[in-house]
């Protein structure tokens, strides 16, 4: 069976792109005809089925399933199972927790849920990451600096060595995995450090959200990050262009616009 | 209708106690004829009904039931149900997210779990951590200087200012929220810095993990937090001392012990 990792490289020379759509179901936002827990199943799966085509990878936010409670916990497993092995799927999960926890926590996202990747908070260090790496075969992107406007409180914080502290949980956390295994989220909202990052992390892939509604060039990211393993995320400007029934031929414009700009043939 | 911060306090000052009971229920760590789903549920009943009496609050840890999915959602949804008004809820959740994202987690511990209060990461900066003190009456400890090792990696880095970052994250946010609505997680593993943070949080709530399974000492923790705002929580030390069928007993009197222990009156 190949590792997420050969899935990721692999699902990037097919599809030639670095497009990953990221599936955030905001409720409000869905088209009229599918504001419903119903209607929010059906657009979750239109929406996979219409792009599965256009990108390398699906990023799924748990935050807009798990509000909706059990309801919404069994339309992310059946979406997950729907994506199946054809694309791999990151849950943006941001988990994280003491060892004892973060071993049920990834127990929860890649045996139950049965995820390809995870986003996992570095704040609580080794102990709280490792957990999620001993799942062989499977990957985890650390946030590293992230796409929000609050990445500047603390990730920016020059440390010890004269660096800010998302540079040290870099190197640091580098020794933690390998770059079959371990990755990085660093948002594609930070211009001016994305071409430094990208050297920083080496061979160790890199995640970039925020192109679109957070503000995010995509050109300066595809510059940044040329050569490099990397797989560049679009989640909204995708899935939200209409909130007419006809939404899906949108989306799919919406998402071929993307697939050619993050071309990688 | 009475705050969660207004009942922390009057449930301190009836049960006079600090004791939090962490309900965390490894599925292998249970009574053996209770190592099931269906088990794991009677479990969590049975620990509560034998403990209300003799604990402020409770925390419960989601990783450990979130790893059973829709399963373990339900009893988690109804344990919290059950517990009802009477005992504030703690949920363990350790989320965090862009702004957008942590609205909706918000939505998910506070309205659909109904739980009290939460854990929050706060790596990610103000705006992933304001939606969760948006909801008021409710509130969010930030994670602080954590209980497990793997806070030396990055809590502990000095930054800018001359102190650690675990310090840098207390000062800055304290602005974010008042001592009503926001307090601090700062595990009681960390014997030697435990004073000076009590100091540093002032009037703002501690929440302490990591006694007894830990290595928490009991003594150096309430020496530390004399006078202040403090609930102290243990789990495994309380909820599993006997693999045995008549396992009640002996959390009962483990139970009795630390509330002796952490004594308010």
């Amino acid at each position: 069976m190949l590792s997420t990792f050969e899935r990721f490289k692999s699902s990037q020379e097919v599809k030639k792109t670095r497009l990953c759509i990221g599936i955030d179901p905001v409720i409000e936002r869905l088209p009229i005809h599918l504001q419903s827990v119903e209607g929010l199943k059906q657009f979750c799966n239109e929406i996979f089925d219409s792009t599965e085509d256009l990108c390398c990878c699906y990023k799924i936010n748990f935050a807009f399933f798990e509000y909706l409670g059990v309801d919404g916990f069994i339309i992310l497993k059946d979406l997950i199972k729907r994506i199946g092995s054809n694309v791999p799927v990151i849950a943006d999960a941001k988990r994280g927790d003491i060892g004892n926890s973060s071993q049920y926590y990834a127990e929860s996202v890649f045996n139950y849920f049965n995820a390809d990747a995870i986003t996992v908070n570095p704040y609580m260090g080794y102990d709280s990451v490792q957990p999620f790496l001993e799942h062989k075969g499977k990957f985890v992107f650390l946030l590293g600096l992230t796409s929000n406007p609050g990445s500047r409180d603390f990730q920016r914080l020059m440390v010890e060595g004269d660096v800010p502290l998302y540079e040290k949980v870099i190197t640091l956390s580098k020794k933690w995995g390998d770059n079959y295994s371990l990755g990085y989220v660093v948002g594609a909202t930070h211009h001016k450090e994305l071409k430094r990052i990208a050297e920083l992390v080496d061979s160790y892939m890199l995640l970039l959200p925020g192109i679109g509604t957070q503000g995010g060039k995509l050109e300066v990211a595809m510059e940044a990050i040329k050569g490099k393993n990397a797989i560049i995320n679009v989640s909204r400007d995708i899935i939200f262009p209409s909130q007419n029934e006809n939404y899906l031929e949108k989306v799919r414009e919406k998402a071929q616009f993307y697939k050619e700009k993050l071309d990688l043939s």
